[in-house]
């Protein structure tokens, strides 16, 4: 069977979708290039503000935007898509209806990832930017599953959101890492049974300690990928 | 002005092609996503051997696919191409042919980056595959600006070329960098003025010691890139 062309509808920031292509890369048993699994990727900083529009009352949706850059893969080639960026999972019907191929849902499999790696979780940690919380993106797929999704406490979260944007200027230096154990120790003290990087930047803090067993949402999007695109996973329904 | 788009032709190897991703964020100045380039990339580690092609023999051409890869770039929207490998670079033309936008050239970029870097120098020492010595890829570009490229001697060049297998393979250990280095001093013994970093993978090495000034292509070609997306450095001609 022919291996499968992976569309990626990236910038949400720019560095986390690089971050994904690094893992796919490091998920592919490869002895040379050829090996490799096909990404075409549209790295589109340009994409208008998910904070904006779902927290700030902002007017300008990034659901058109996304819509297109989908389309525009499809017509590309690319044999299915997906988005690494969990805030974006808002959007993810608008890119579904788009188009004809199938639009992997990074929210699904990572909830999905938890019940298998951690069968008896009761409840997850989700290490997101408020966005992800306020719009509830993990609750149903979570609760589906017999797991309560657990957030970090109003005061950490905002510290959580400052580490985001710290990584998105470049910093990932020691006083970052710092802050971040501190809203993880947060979240495990609310009783979580396990741990999820529900947010692509923070899954780029490679040497962060995690007390629990944890589950980086770019990871399985990651094995996703490779999976579908060497057809060792079954290629998904839409 | 509007910011331009780039268009990558990439996945040759496919790492190469993500280091150039992030060598073109770590060179813009952000705040946030929106200041960061768009880049379309085509990562496709699928393009016909450029190795087999050119010194064995092989009948399958790269030419054509990358000439596609160019032109599916073209019509998605890049404004401007360009090439993260530089043995690729044999066929530059098939490419810019192609289409009607320009292709920076990553190879006389870099030479001419020697040559304002390091006025007066005489001899650069190419650091590169067996394949961009023996397809003189940067004779012609090196002498019409007076400087004359040396390369590893036969032996050291073997060595060269296991140290870039090794790093396709995931392998940067001591043993890598300590053979790395022999070459390096190899190199400068013939009398290199400057060094040159000629080969994507080398610069993956980010630890290596230059004893002499040295251009990295992949750093020459990522600054071209933001420097053109932004308007800052004049847009090429064709």
């Amino acid at each position: 069977m022919a291996e499968k062309i992976a569309g990626i509808l990236g910038g949400m920031g720019p560095e986390a979708t690089v971050d994904l292509m690094q893992r796919v890369i490091h998920f592919t048993h490869a002895q040379d290039d050829i090996d490799h699994v096909r990404c075409i990727v549209d790295n589109n900083p340009k994409v208008p503000s998910r904070i904006k529009a779902l927290l700030e009352g902002g007017s300008v949706s990034p659901g058109p935007c996304l819509a297109e850059m989908g389309r525009k893969l499809e017509q590309w080639g690319a044999d299915f898509l997906c988005i690494p960026c969990n805030t974006a999972h808002n959007y993810y019907k608008d890119v579904q209806d788009a188009v004809s191929i199938p639009v992997l849902n990074m929210v699904e499999l990572t909830s999905a990832a938890v019940a298998e790696a951690c069968p008896g979780a009761r409840k997850a940690g989700i290490l997101c930017s408020p966005a992800v919380r306020i719009t509830k993106l993990y609750e149903e797929p979570c609760r589906r599953l017999g797991i309560e999704p657990v957030y970090a406490t109003s005061e950490k979260e905002q510290q959580l959101l400052a580490v985001i944007k710290k990584i998105k200027t470049g910093d990932t230096g020691p006083a970052v890492y710092e802050s971040y154990q501190t809203v993880i120790a947060d979240v495990c003290g609310q009783g979580a049974d396990a741990l999820v990087i529900a947010c692509t930047e923070l899954g780029i803090l490679h040497d962060a300690k995690y007390p629990r067993p944890v589950i980086d949402a770019a990871d399985v999007l990651a094995k996703a990928i490779v999976g579908i695109a060497k057809n060792t996973l079954p290629f998904p329904t839409r």
